[in-house]
């Protein structure tokens, strides 16, 4: 085991297939390596050959350039795989495990993890509070896009699954736990999703089509899912979701005709700062969204965000932007008595739960986010044709697991 | 019982006391009546006279002109009274109860209603969800800054106090029941306060110096209140805040003085959409405020918005706010995975728990918010020192009740 | 209209269709009807023609002769209609709506009212908090298995279906509203099913296969149904939940058969105070039910507990069950850290959610317990059936509504 | 460091003063050590030096001969220290950390860890979830009243006090942490406990007076104490409790003279398994406690059970209690809708914030429960007294920090 390859960002537009080490139970110095964590030891971390790792939307951003990720960073923070070393201390985790690894790294030992507030964990990340593989400013941890790859403080983070074989044969539906599945989940729990709810999703990207999904297994009356993409609106419908194309006009208007109402209980913002302008030949405007949803979920009800805000974004469309301001219709929103949920997915608190849904028939993620197996090598495809709107969840498999099953 | 004097607002910077019609079972077209509303029965409220009826932050918004109220407008939405007269469909409350009427008006019938969420009732405002007494844009509801007031749905709405002595002798408590204690305190609750917490509540008007107390009730371990004005800031003091003047600077900076660490548990913004910048000389910047609790408000925490933030704002310093819109530094609010409640308060959500608190002397508001009674005809007064900052809650007497007490 | 047929307790074991009078709005003296009530008026009633009144497990006990119900006593409180007439205070509901009628009749303007607390409401029953149609010392509200109804506080009270014709094609599952669904979903919900949970109920009656349906409608991943009766979990199965017969042993090992494990995530008593124990020629043996609950619900679980339990029961097979007093195991439950919730379910909490999971085809209730329509005049047929263990929810046609259809 | 001085349980009523081996990162064989963990290694623990380490009446059930607990057995779970040495896995823990120890010993790995139940780990005790120090059935894990103590999973266990000289200030204070304060907590908090509620706490001893601090600290309007032992009730008097002697007879008709009603909002069960039965010359009667707050809790409330209730009490006054077993007057509670919390206080869930309160002065628990500091000579002399129903909290001070303090 003397290499160990990885998908790796090399310049705006551009990743690549390198060559990096074999992983180590120490985190080394590297692209993208927050200096204070270069050396630090982990003995309570393991190293997992990977069985599968989903290109994730976030990727993309680094990729096109909208990020200050630096080239030789290896990407990959949707990971899936089998154990094959274990640190000192690791107690309960042992060789041979299939187990799903939380995109969002965590101690277990600080007051964030003890609170399950894991995605903002106190001690993996040197610059602010909450960490990921694979990502830049997130403490540097190496990233998943790879044969084999270090998961620190295993005990806590990995989430088991209960027979190997039963795993390797829904694994297409379980690599979506280590984040899209928990993320649209968490969306749809903090958007007030319950049995009997009216949702809308702005979105139909992965993460989207994971809130819709989450939606209906919440208990859902109706999913509306929108977004200006055809393709992955029918995704959408395949599942049993109505769908408003946005380019079509008004949201509320289609809405109007599918509920009889211009209002949803729930809104769901699966769409982040890269978000466009509603109507044809829209531009990017990153406020559109959340001032649709404010519009569109009706009053008592609550929002939902769990695509990505940045706080720097040097390739915005504008000043305010560029420095993660964005021009909010605050006042209606006041008037409605909404409520906003945002921030990173706490993976672990939903992960488990998922699991059973998964692994008892109640959900098909790969069915609805229309999950595609490619080589490794095949990468580079992937992330080209994510970035162009292909209605399909990439998932990469570096060791052949999922070929060979 | 042929007349009705009240305060009415004239003119931007004008209240005035009018003579008005003695209330009936029907509300009457007159200054502000939604006309859908004109001639609407009202078999199942009750007329009230008057015990005291409070000056509040949010009537200045009219009083500024920074609304459309017109002229001859009654005010008033923060009444307790005694019950003189029941409607054929009242059951339940009887002539001489003592009685808080809540400032939001809602039906007890309606989806919005049976969920509790009060300040968003369906069936009072034609325009939209939720109403109050005497108020621009919500139905018409003539105001209790009056001798006498008529209260809708009278069985639903009202808070009758268990022993008129008691009642009559803590007053100047139960009066804040009405609005700015149950206001105050719902913002400590969906900010997230709890026993043990660190909490900066922005504003040391009434509602601020309301939710400082509310956090104190709730269990807060420390309580710190940020304002530009030093005679409102030793108010808060008065009761054991710690305190902030944001002329002084960063509020981040002075935080850390008090708590060693620069970010609290809670964020509560009581001052709403006619914030001022930090430092001297600021000048109105409405999102300072908000933006100032994301930097302030710990990863992971909660900011309770109780302030209010308009949809329209003729009087804004510029063009987007005019709209209601605001420039959110969203960014930094989802790196920190911060969740955002906005809205009025629903009172009878709390006001019950919170007479229970009064009446048992767990907490003392009146003295907190500086309670001070004056004769209905001083209420000009009572605005204008109240909009020149004076530290002070004016309630007004147009009964005799409180002068005899 | 000069008359009401309806279903009357006549002795232990039977019941009859007598001839009632039409309903007034006034609550008139009557078999059961407390002293207190007699005369009280009910401007805010109306009255409604059944469109489906269903027998309930529940009617069981009085007509076993267990309680003290008087001859003459009108059935039912399980009822859906059409608005007939309305009193002169009522304001949003109109003649010709369809309706659900909520079991528990409360005022909707007392503290637990206000609370969402309607299965306790303090004005309605003078003897203590909480009342139903039709049932022995709840008050003396006349029963609904008739043709005719008078519904108290209708504002408050009633669920309108959204469309007349949708609400007739789809009554055998809205029927359900009124009772067993939300009884069922309450006991999911309080014994804190969620997505991914695993659940046993105990009882496959009506209320257990609605619980379980409940179950599922949450996101449960397994759904266990334990009971005696094979008629019952074929029922169940035909749903997609696992059985247990508990005649064949302990539902532990039958558990571990089917998850690998002894316990569940929640347990829920579909059962109540008519239990028997497990095994073969089982006798009946209150506490049963609940100790076998504290064995199967995993550290950490919550038990659900919709099953009714009285606080005298005549006919009980012990001194201590006649007083309502059971032998549990509590030391068990207390080991485990088990929570317990118990109490009539407040319909008003859910019916509406659950409404929009029928209208839009997320829940098929009417077959999970097998509906079926019977005339007003096969009463006495359906009670005898349903007594001797039929595995079918007794639905009664008093105004050839569903014949029609 | 050669040996190890530590209060052990003798024989039944008697404990002494044994010399122990000083503790390594191994847990041995020993009194009451499970054989599944002997030899378990703990390179994750670190080894305190014992600030303060209190007597628990929990302790008491096995001094006085109700358990199996073997002689010898080191006795203590109530912890404070100084760490002194850290294992090898220990990150973020450092020698001279001030902590306090939850005395539920748990592994932050396990599925309940990771959902906040701590009391029901899953991977420390062989026998069952939930684990203790020095305690019958619970692992094995040495009991802390001792000079020197191992407490495993270190990171994740230990609450980490801000300030040594601080917390060494406040250390008769701070020393409930470990257990009292946060079980009466929890026991507040699962009673329902909020602003303005009205609390009746069975049991005045240290527990009992804890969840009565809490529930002030919550903002009750009002908390009643009730017990047989008048010193005790004067403890609770001294901190603004209202008292209830339940040897006068029925605690609602003293409810009532109180509050004006029979009923209290949140009932709390401080008691447990060993209850006496109400009016003089009450016997052990173990259902009484339960019953009674069956009756005093008002219909739609909670009842929080911190009182240990045990699964075998091999000196239980019947037959049914040897086995655990209570009759329960459950008929009762369900006609009241009312819920049940049992169980070990998860202690990590609330030692934080009680932390923080206690820091900022908003609760003074040592002063409440009587906190008085002895020699770890004396505790013999401390367990007799506190067994006699003494007025104390006795706090062993086996280092001499609170003697020179």
């Amino acid at each position: 085991m003397s290499g160990n390859k990885a998908v790796a960002y090399k310049e705006p537009g551009v990743v690549e297939i390198i060559d990096t080490p074999y992983p180590s139970f120490e985190l080394k110095a590297g692209p993208g390596v927050n200096p204070v964590n270069v050396g630090r030891k982990v003995p309570h971390g393991v190293i997992v050959r990977t069985v599968s790792t989903n290109i994730c939307g976030s990727d993309q951003h680094m990729v096109r350039g909208r990020t200050t990720a630096p080239a030789g960073l290896v990407l990959g923070h949707e990971i899936t795989g089998e154990v094959i070393e274990t640190g000192p201390d690791v107690e309960f985790i042992t060789v041979g495990d299939i187990v799903s690894v939380p995109f969002n790294i965590s101690c277990g030992r600080c007051r964030n993890c003890k609170e399950r507030k894991t995605g903002i964990c106190l001690n993996v990340n040197p610059d602010r509070p909450g960490s990921a593989y694979g990502y830049v400013d997130m403490g540097g941890w190496v990233g998943g896009q790879a044969e084999y790859v270090l998961v620190p403080y295993a005990d806590w983070n990995l989430l088991r699954f209960p027979d190997r074989d039963q795993a390797l044969e829904k694994i297409m539906d379980l690599t979506m736990l280590s984040d899209i599945l928990p993320t649209g989940f968490h969306g749809a729990v903090t958007a007030g999703v319950g049995v009997g709810s009216t949702v809308y999703v702005a979105g139909a990207g992965p993460v989207g089509l994971a809130a819709a999904a989450s939606a209906q297994l919440l208990g859902a009356a109706v999913v509306i899912v929108g977004d200006l993409n055809e393709d992955r609106l029918a995704q959408a419908r395949s599942f049993g979701c109505e769908t408003v194309n946005v380019a079509n006009g008004d949201p509320a208007d289609q809405i109007e005709q599918i509920l009889g109402v211009r209002e949803v209980d729930s809104g769901i913002d699966a769409v982040g700062f890269e978000a466009r302008g509603h109507g044809h030949g829209a531009q990017e405007a990153p406020a559109t969204v959340l001032n649709s949803l404010m519009d569109l979920t009706t009053a008592g009800g609550s929002v939902g965000i769990p695509g990505l805000y940045v706080t720097g974004d040097p390739g915005a469309a504008d000043e305010a932007a560029k420095k993660g301001s964005l021009s909010l219709s605050l006042g209606t929103g006041w008037a409605k008595s909404l409520s906003f949920a945002t921030g990173q997915c706490p993976v672990m608190k939903y992960n488990r739960q998922l699991m059973m849904a998964i692994l008892h028939d109640r959900i098909h993620i790969a069915k609805a986010v229309n999950a595609t197996a490619i080589s490794l090598e095949d990468a580079p495809r992937g992330y080209a044709e994510f970035d162009a709107g292909a209605a399909t969840k990439y998932v990469l498999d570096p060791n052949g697991y999922l070929s060979s099953n």
